[in-house]
């Protein structure tokens, strides 16, 4: 008897190099990772639930050619940042739909350390995935360190599955 | 066709209330929900490979009501905490014989972060879990933090388990 499935939440972000709507590098290494590794042939025994975190800092940089002029111009961005998550959700629904393993996702806005660790209060995963770009101690000073902030402050087992080496991008930042 | 099984390499360590030969709570309970909510029915699908790190100074000051006056005496110690290390590795190795799910263990003496590290690079598993107090930032202060130093450097994912509240000893620093 297998009892319920083992409940995965996963923390998911779009690249910064490829923009909409693919995954980050590091987000589509920790998925596959965790298909191969941890769920295997047993897909009846794990449920994945994803999560991106929008950040509106970020959103707002990537807008910067439009011009807001009116809230209904501020509507439209965050219609349109909502299409750019469910795009990138899409990605990973899709997958584990071929390959047979139930999942939900959903987003939220904000600070991505801190609603991480606020779903998993609410949700309670049986743990969390994040993926990381497994940077230096000097480039992580400008990046935060979302995997970390999780690992030490999130209220279930935390995996941190750092970026191959071999996927990194030219500029390591980058993901 | 499930492949190589995934090999999961497991720090282990001694009970610092209980003494000789338990495990330290967050040990056993990184242990059994590993078994519980990653393992599940697959056993065939995995291997865990158990790492006990004993450090040399924390040994010393066990013993120190021994007196030491030869070098014979410092090798009898060494081979107390060998036949201590053995009895320790020897609860998590007859608990996978149980259920029937292939595994391996050792000992290195050192320092635990470093040796993890150092083992993870030689043995290559596919993932580290590591046990947790979670203890707060003024109490992690005390005590180090292997499970953080290992996420951040350890060449492989690693898998952070927290000792759940209800188990913490009146001392949160004991384990």
């Amino acid at each position: 008897m297998e009892g319920e499935p083992t409940r995965i939440m996963m923390g998911v972000n779009e690249s910064t190099i490829k923009g909409y709507p693919h995954p980050s590098i590091s987000s589509r290494g920790a998925f596959e990772w965790t298909l191969q590794k941890i769920v295997r042939s047993n897909t009846s025994g794990f449920k994945l639930l994803f999560l991106h975190v929008q950040v509106p800092d970020e959103d707002g940089f990537d807008d910067m050619d439009s011009i807001y002029a009116s809230p209904e111009d501020f509507k439209d961005m965050k219609n349109r940042d909502r299409a750019r998550g469910a795009h990138l959700l899409e990605y990973f629904v899709t997958r584990c739909h071929e390959i047979g393993i139930p999942c939900e996702a959903w987003i939220k806005r904000g600070d991505a350390k801190e609603e991480l660790c606020h779903e998993v209060k609410r949700v309670q995963p049986d743990f969390l995935v994040v993926g990381s770009r497994g940077l230096g101690p000097f480039q992580r000073v400008f990046v935060g360190t979302v995997s970390e902030f999780c690992a030490k402050h999130a209220e279930c087992p935390v995996l941190t599955i750092k970026r191959r080496a071999d996927e990194a991008p030219q500029d390591p930042v980058d993901d």
